[in-house]
């Protein structure tokens, strides 16, 4: 958050949640805008926005081991807003959460909504991503480039789009892990860059190990899938002894901070390593 | 919320706060958003438009008796960021509060900006706008028509404006009075709407006196006085033989539910009483 993050009150931002200690519970805070054109496809079905909106939100909370409280919705009238309370119902009752308030507005240019999503953590202290140690292990919970092929299908109008449109928030697995993990986030912006932030906070090198990364493209479109984003797996640092509690690939080791935040199969990567915001 | 407002899940929306219980506290939440030339006029210093962002949500805050935890900010980037992270410092000092996160897009079209509030209750039940009984008295924490008098002055480029642009969010008052009321919330659409709205939530009938309501303006703008909004006064109903634990002036009484909600010298206000969304 340019200018803002270097705010002193501001330290928040650089992290996706917010953890506040308020009597016997941790409160876990997020807030996420999507905007039409850059986050989401102009002309796209209103409900799958909907779903998007909430589950990364969602996303975000699975990653600190948080139990959803509730959302709020900050929405833009667009083009077809009973289309969108159809989807916001989809996703809120697929992960039984409430919408707790929130307000419209109407306006010209490209739709602008935003989201905050609140939740209790189920362990602490809540797993951020600034714990990964020497000789921990990376794991990811699953493939990625799924939202990748998704997103391409749905811009040719032909082939297979969920993984695209509706994201899954990995709830249940957060909740699993978040007892056992040195550190944890979810892999919204690309693999390579994620995996990068996480060893930045953590004052650590990942060496990835670019064979043992599940993809959900052809082999030849490996690296486009590594760098890719959307996909909302949860990438996580157990002690070097510790197996997943939760089906995982472990796909690297950690090491002391070298002169590079990142390995791939013992180089740093080129190019650019995800999205960047 | 048109459409929203009708999902079960969106009961919420009805309000400006959602109340939560949480282990041994109640949190309170509110998300509101401006919009570019419709909340705030274009070209208005930033900084003057991040404190109202803030003010307006903490109001709502204050009207819930509520003390403030912390906001978090979508941000899309305007024509003049760090000057909106000057006000945003400012009015983040002012009351105390810590940005607890967010998140910044770029996005065309006219600047949206969304705030979520987040509060724990000092008092138990918290205020709502549906308690007022019949014998109850009306109350307002000061004048109404100065932010209006602020509007004017800003848009001639000539005079006092300080009122539109940095709103109070009244939190002392708001704590003080929450053990006493029977209702409570911010004017912040206009005396007459807002009041309507808390007697038609209270099912009942707010009788007021117009001459019994201060006003900033001259008197011959009182009836624009009372229709404007952006004053963030609190309006409250306390038994009818209690006095308000902080300066304000009686406005009316209570009576049992009849043919309109609101009486303005004994008759139904005509024409429009605020600022509809």
């Amino acid at each position: 958050m340019r200018g803002l993050a270097t705010h002193p009150a501001a330290r928040g931002l650089a992290d996706d949640c917010a953890v506040l200690d308020l009597g016997s519970e941790s409160l876990v805070l997020t807030h996420d805008t999507l905007v039409e054109g850059i986050h989401f496809l102009p002309g796209q079905d209103p409900a799958d926005v909907a779903w998007k909106l909430v589950a990364t939100n969602l996303s975000d909370l699975a990653a600190k081991g948080a139990e959803p409280l509730g959302v709020l919705l900050g929405y833009q009238l667009g083009t077809d807003d009973p289309r969108f309370v159809a989807g916001l119902d989809e996703v809120l009752s697929h992960y039984g959460v409430s919408l707790l308030g929130g307000d419209t507005v109407g306006a010209a240019g490209p739709q602008v909504l935003g989201l905050t999503a609140l939740g209790r953590a189920t362990h602490r202290p809540v797993p951020s991503r600034a714990g990964s140690r020497h000789g921990d292990r990376i794991w990811i919970t699953g493939p990625v480039g799924a939202a990748l092929l998704g997103l391409e299908a749905l811009q040719a109008g032909d082939g297979e789009s969920t993984a695209y449109r509706r994201p899954q928030a990995l709830l249940a697995q957060g909740w699993a892990l978040a007892p056992f993990v040195t550190a944890m986030m979810d892999v919204s912006d690309g693999l390579l860059l994620d995996a990068s932030r996480m060893a930045l906070a953590s004052c650590v090198t990942f060496a990835i190990e670019q064979a043992s990364v599940p993809i959900a493209t052809p082999e030849a479109r490996r690296d486009d899938a590594l760098r890719w984003g959307d996909d909302y797996q949860l990438l996580f640092t157990l002690p070097g002894n510790h197996e997943s509690p939760v089906p995982a690939n472990c796909i690297g080791i950690v090491h002391e901070r070298g002169p590079a935040p990142l390995l791939l199969d013992g180089k740093p990567p080129s190019g650019k390593l995800g999205y960047e915001h």
